[in-house]
């Protein structure tokens, strides 16, 4: 089973939780809210865009490229723990 | 009349574009799609939500700091057209 | 006087502060240090890097946009003042 | 031998090149040069800071994941690969 689908609860709840606050930037924009609002809450989806990206790809090292491996790849699963915890840096 | 009212109908084309692409993750997920479709689709939404954050950067710039501008502020004018042109380097 | 000159003494202790840790990664190189660690380094760098952009934006914003105004421009110093909180969350 | 040593030539050349900009930003500073000229020299070094990352992260990838691999790891071998094409444009 795919990461996506194991955490499949979690990632849709994040992808809703996104959705959930363009939905609030289309209201702001109907009501023409002050546009220093509409910037602060679009900054805010990058934020957790980011967030989404982070888990999806996480998940995608473990399944797809650690948990696969055959004994005897320990080189292998620890080069990608290394690279992990690079990626985490650069969206966080 | 301030830049987000002006350029609503756009503004919003673009907000509901970007939840166009997060509802296809949602049914991705829900249809447990192989998950390097989910990254590809998530790493979109990344580029579609900066043209969004550089839209409403130049909106503001132009409406609330270059047209309130009283005649003889072309020093603040010029400024604030170095800074969108790094700006811009760095959304795209 | 620009702000490039009045922060001269800060702005140049950053790039040399950046060049220095380009340095470090040099010298890794050559001495062919564990790839996991250069990389560490480089992350650091680009943390740096925006570090000193967003310095040099905040600079041009109060010294080439706010500052010029004339009395009476209260309503686009707002608006840089909004701006920049927004360019802050980008960069940090 | 590690991608850092396979590629030192390379590696090495990206970093003098990140240097040698970093020095131009240095004598514009000493120099007092116009901002905005600061401002555009500094956001090409982000460019060539995160063209130096994907190269290390690409040759991490291939010679601490892929290349270890035993036979009958191919799939992690395609997860690993398909990962990198996500990694790629985040960093272009």
């Amino acid at each position: 089973m795919s990461h996506t689908q194991k955490n499949k609860t979690q990632l849709l709840a994040r992808v809703r939780r996104l959705k959930g606050q363009l939905e609030a930037v289309e209201r702001q924009l109907e009501a023409e809210a002050p546009c220093a609002e509409v910037l602060n809450l679009v900054a805010s989806i990058r934020g957790a865009a980011n967030g989404l990206t982070l888990e999806l790809i996480e998940g995608h090292m473990q399944e797809h490229v650690i948990s696969p491996l055959s004994p005897g790849n320990e080189t292998s699963a620890a080069g990608a723990e290394e690279l992990m915890s690079v990626i985490r840096r650069y969206l966080k």
